[in-house]
């Protein structure tokens, strides 16, 4: 099959707010992408068969070619609910617990998501999973994960499982804080960050100091503006690091211990804000783009399920 | 002068989203009394002079009755801007500092709110300097002072001044995370919470132990409610009992060193959840209603500024 220069299936990582579908052959390589806004929330109301069909004949696949989905499609709320897996989970079985959905004529199969059922620390993730199967191998040791976004997750892993994991909101409270909140007169919401700028630095590092701090600063973050006029811009950075370093510093405490490397699954300007944080915090940081590793993570799930190669794999 | 039953002038607490107001005599007891939800956000748009003549005409002041005015709108976006008075300050120097509204036909007065000008704890009140000066004497010692709500206080008083003060965004954060938040979907935001109840406690004594986690609790209320079942009033519970708990365990690490008592100023159902949680503290707590405090602070403020016994008075 090596070298086929032909569609083999298409896979689509379908979040919240975007959907990015790809056409690859059965080397895992990419013949063609589509990227749009119709995520979950727009798919809910528009169909779900509708959007995904009408990428798929803008791309040109065929009629009967498979379609591998991870994502917030599975969800509840979703095209069809594809029930978690439980951790701890070996990559392996969530990838090969995929269930297929009622679609006429072709065969479109969902990655479930993992949830942890501890008493204490429920939790859940739906896509993370399929990034995190495409970046790390099974023959790795235990592996510390950080996972930043809207939902941030940090995921310990350990020779092709996921042991235990956890989410912060922060990508969700800077949006909430910057643009809805008593903050918004000081911040302007969308300005752009430096990993590098001195105000960033410094809220970073008083909140990975003392995360259990970080509700008593946020106001500062207003009267710095009206007392000692912090620009708009500069109070984005500071709330940024603020948020983060929160995360990050609360993300040690409980996962960190013995752990010196940190596998950041990133893209985009995030991935920059998070190495600087995690390199802060004393952490040897590992880089992966976030994209890559969702479509090799949806690769290997459609070998795994389309591909008669995926059923002799040695996973 | 005693036992006057003439107004002697009257007073209001004019905050972002809510105007009341009372008619005074010069004992200090109220004969008439006003509510509004014409706050500064709308009195803004509306016109401050139109309200309030409006408000004053409804309970029969007379036309050259003077007002003394305290909280937003004496801000900046408020009526007129009533110029911060700089921490440490004394009750007497606050009130003694209003300024004079430009208003055709009476005299009109707003108090002054407090800045605390540190560099690495900046911050501002408007409002709760009034309610502090109705709720403590000059006599007293060192005292902590709890005032919550949208924006939570936390005060160091002594002798009669305002020392130093944080402030914590708890009761806004509720609001956005229980209604804009991914949380929304786990959440009855308006459910009545009990400060006696089971998960309320629970979630309390988590915060308080370790304040740093919040930002990690917050998703937990989401994937309890998808995996265990959280009902959605209890979920209202756990973000109230969460919230709290990390404000009062953030400001115990604050002010806390050596002190065993807290005045709470509070109304209604928030009074409850806070004592709840001053006590599973440590703290003895006493209870003042907020809103007697403030009435009491601008009978304090509008003495001292229109009649003559205020410039003879001791403090």
């Amino acid at each position: 099959v090596s070298g086929d220069p032909f569609p083999a299936f298409a896979a689509a990582d379908w979040g919240t707010t975007r959907l990015r579908l790809w056409l690859m052959d059965s080397e895992g390589r990419v013949l063609a992408e589509r990227r749009s806004d119709e995520g979950m929330l727009v798919a809910a109301a528009a169909g779900f068969p509708q959007i995904l069909e009408r990428h798929l004949a803008a791309i040109g696949a065929a009629a009967t070619l498979p379609v591998i989905i991870c994502g917030m499609a599975g969800a509840r709320q979703g095209w069809i609910e594809a029930p978690y897996v439980f951790a701890p989970a070996s990559f392996r079985e969530i990838l090969g617990r995929s269930i297929a959905v009622p679609h006429e004529g072709r065969t479109v199969r969902i990655v479930p998501g993992v949830a942890q059922a501890e008493n204490d620390a429920p939790d859940v993730m739906r896509g993370e999973e399929t990034q995190l199967a495409g970046a790390i191998s099974s023959l790795q040791g235990r592996t510390l994960v950080c996972m930043p976004g809207t939902h941030s997750k940090w995921v310990e892993a350990e020779a092709g499982e996921v042991k235990r994991f956890s989410t912060w909101l922060t990508g969700e409270l800077f949006a909430l804080l910057a643009s809805s909140s008593i903050l918004r007169h000081a911040i302007e919401a969308d300005a752009t960050i430096s990993p590098d700028g001195a105000v960033f630095r410094d809220w970073l590092r008083q909140a990975l100091a003392d995360p259990g701090q970080m509700t008593a600063m946020l106001f500062r973050i207003r009267a710095a503006g009206l007392l000692q006029g912090l620009a708009q811009a500069d109070a984005a950075a500071a709330l940024s690091g603020l948020l983060i370093g929160c995360e990050v510093g609360s993300a040690c405490r409980r996962f960190a211990a013995g752990s010196e490397n940190v596998l950041l699954i990133a893209s985009g300007p995030l991935g920059g804000l998070y190495a600087a944080a995690l390199d802060e915090a004393g952490f040897d940081v590992t880089h992966q783009d976030a994209e890559e590793a969702v479509r090799t993570g949806l690769f290997e799930a459609g070998r795994r399920n389309f591909l008669n190669g995926g059923k002799e794999g040695p996973q």
